[in-house]
């Protein structure tokens, strides 16, 4: 509980519009899509790197913790106050402060929304490639502290490949700047990509500097039909063996199919994996690298290929990719998402693996993700409410990981680990490295104060609702 | 001074052939790029990641220092025994373990060469674009350790961003793995990036995943001759509002080109400044791309351009790229050598302003480098011997870094700090972000035994020679 002292030591900081501890607002900042509930004890909306600094340093001298939130999109529970404290949320700090159009870079607040941003850069012919799902609402800020990536990641790499410099409010409420606004910079400790990805526990990023390139002239994006997995799995090898690098490259199981199906129910009947592929550039080369890819499915066993030709078509299919998420519902109320990668060869072990798994355990996993880089996101669906039923499906989690690692993967791709991975975070990283990473986090928070209870297993999280 | 007992269980470790500490062998590794000379106390050559970690690990309990070095060709001390201590070279360990053409990975130990490393993926159509000048002698390591650039990072980035994860050996002696062998991984803090350009400071890289790319299959490389600086640099501007991302873009000054001359004194008469541009990808794209920066070269002054049309003709002219840095001795016979970057839009300031402090102090400051991304290499040639004249180089330099700090730059942007730029670090980086980067260091070296004097000014180095 935060005590009267704090709350108005806060409202003198932010000015009383800005902190609030009512039941309403608490429960506006209390979720996130892992769908679980954690009551803050307040929230607080500060304008700009001074009051974070200022909040963050009586936090430090008071014992409070501060859990930054941007949109709350996070599938690991990262912006969540799983025990209790000041979630502070970033969406007063949403400017986007300069575009650079002779230098290719940008500086914006962290509360910007990574779509809109990205309108705003591609209106002036320059590209920022990261685009997580979650891109329409989530936030540079959260975009950075998860280090989200997305479809474009097989060409493009992740959100900690545009980050050039930062400015952060460390847990002692002193204000830094890491990296540079250049291309290049290597003066002192690489602080930049140590923040990127560290969830907001080494500090609040209040400021960024990120790299844009130039907006690719040309996109075409085709959807093929592969009557089963392994054909759609031997196209995504066969197309890397070409040497072809797709701007996106996107598998879609048999489970995912049926969410979308009621699109048209006739187009799918018979198939057992899509594939979106995406090439980008000059127009003379996505035009040949269009044909190779259609060479390349058809000969892998592709009964189908659809080009979209033209924008409206290009949108439709990615709004049935992104309707997939939210449409598995229909399978079952709960659902475990989990963004694991294995290298590209082993795709189709991991996926017939997890159809074993989860057949074991009478379970969907409906699996689909961004196969070019072999970041699958696989959904177990259970019911909550079926104590055997979500035992099985923690079971399956387990599984599911231990297979991904003994593939030579990772546990997380793109969502980090938060709250729901923590407990597996020893299954991948060695005690010797979590030791290590322990020491970080206590030589930047040596008080703990900020957004306890994620990355490192902490028993002591209780989950209120 | 390493005592009798230290110098015998080092032997015990490593085996008596790959110990030394005779003068010849001390010789042979005190130096690197810049051009003095420090004898280390001893030498040792291990074979594999456990013999450093024995080797480390004796040094952590015993007190004695640990330089890990790999070809010696850093520009900025990083491999240099400041304060005596042990050499570590991975010479022995210059394995390529792994190329993974499914994946787009390779595994490699850190004394494997650059160059030779490039050669072998590109036999298999891949890419590894880091391409630092030193690219036939460096080793990975040691370009992991400096985060090494070079031209071919204006369009591909830089070592960075092709190391996917780590085994490296820390101040204590612990292995560790960092990273992943896929594309993308955000479990835990990245310690991987935090490894990479911390100069030997944080731990010795023992193993690395690498990301390849596609080799492109076509590229064309073009001269542009123009009258001055001035019409370079509005070039380079132009190039990318054209929103061409060329794959190299490098400036060569009319002090750099005086010093070429040689190659063909006829073809630079009159000629102000060079730009060797470099396009690359499909052939059909390259062809569209090559006409357009030839169409922006000629409209902002070039008065020639020259396309290399076979190999032969692109290695020359490499070659006489290369060159420029050995040949401005002629000039002579010190040099100091900087790589300031500052945004693209600012090359012609700093140009004009390098002329400007060279002029003020009758000095010769030689600039060519990597304009795509605002990376000048700026040569400060003087002659040790004259006092006066070397105190006015070194106020140049500070003068440099002030206007390229001015400039919104970095004062380094792939050599790294090691121990010429330590006394400058403060004019980049605040006083509460070096005393954060300290506490990182204790918390990787709490004993101080590896790679001591380097980054952080450390008025107890003394040279011996």
């Amino acid at each position: 509980m935060l005590s009267d002292k704090n709350y108005i030591s806060l409202e003198e900081i932010v000015g009383k519009e800005q902190v609030s501890a009512s039941k309403e607002d608490l429960l506006c900042y209390s979720y996130d899509a892992t769908n679980t509930t954690y009551l803050p004890d307040a929230v607080i909306f500060p304008a700009n790197a001074l009051e974070v600094s200022r909040i963050v340093e009586l936090a430090n001298l008071r014992g409070f913790s501060i859990i930054a939130r941007g949109a709350g999109s996070g599938f690991t529970g990262g912006s969540l106050a799983v025990s209790g404290g000041v979630v502070l949320s970033t969406e007063r700090m949403k400017r986007v402060i300069k575009i650079d159009e002779e230098n290719l870079t940008a500086t914006v607040e962290p509360g910007v929304i990574t779509w809109e941003f990205q309108q705003d850069v591609e209106a002036l012919g320059l590209f920022y490639p990261p685009d997580p799902t979650s891109k329409k609402i989530s936030t540079i800020g959260g975009n950075i502290a998860e280090c989200a990536g997305g479809p474009r990641a097989v060409k493009y790499g992740v959100t900690r490949d545009y980050v050039l410099g930062l400015e952060v409010v460390l847990p002692t409420g002193e204000i830094i700047k890491t990296g540079t606004s250049t291309m290049k910079g290597v003066v002192g400790y690489d602080l930049t990509r140590l923040m990127v990805g560290s969830e907001g526990t080494l500090g609040i990023v209040t400021g960024a500097t990120l790299r844009l390139i130039p907006k690719p002239e040309s996109v075409v994006t085709m959807l093929a039909f592969f009557p089963g997995i392994s054909e759609a799995a031997a196209a995504v090898a066969d197309i890397v063996a070409a040497r072809i690098m797709p701007s996106t490259l996107e598998l879609i199981d048999s489970f995912s199919i049926k969410c979308i199906e009621e699109y048209d129910p006739v187009r799918f009947a018979g198939v057992g994996a899509l594939l979106i592929v995406e090439v980008d550039g000059r127009p003379e080369s996505v035009k040949i690298e269009a044909e190779l890819v259609n060479g390349v499915c058809k000969a892998a066993g592709a009964t189908n290929i659809e080009t979209a030709t033209d924008k409206r078509a290009v949108k439709n299919l990615w709004k049935a990719r992104r309707s997939i998420s939210p449409a598995l519902f229909k399978l079952k109320p709960n659902k475990i998402n989990e963004d694991v990668v294995v290298p590209r060869s082993k795709i189709i072990e991991l996926m017939t693996g997890l159809e074993s798994i989860g057949k074991e355990r009478g379970l969907i996993i409906a699996c689909f993700g961004h196969a070019g880089d072999g970041n699958i996101h696989m959904n177990i669906m259970y019911d909550r409410n079926d104590d055997a039923e979500a035992a099985r499906a923690s079971e399956a989690v387990k599984e599911a990981f231990e297979l991904t690692l003994s593939l030579g993967g990772t546990i997380s791709g793109e969502h980090g680990v938060g709250t729901t991975k923590a407990e597996y975070l020893e299954m991948e990283i060695g005690s010797v490295e979590v030791a290590l990473m322990r020491r970080l986090k206590e030589c930047f928070d040596p008080k703990g104060i900020m957004n306890p209870g994620k990355i490192f297993s902490n028993k002591s999280a209780v989950r209120v609702t």
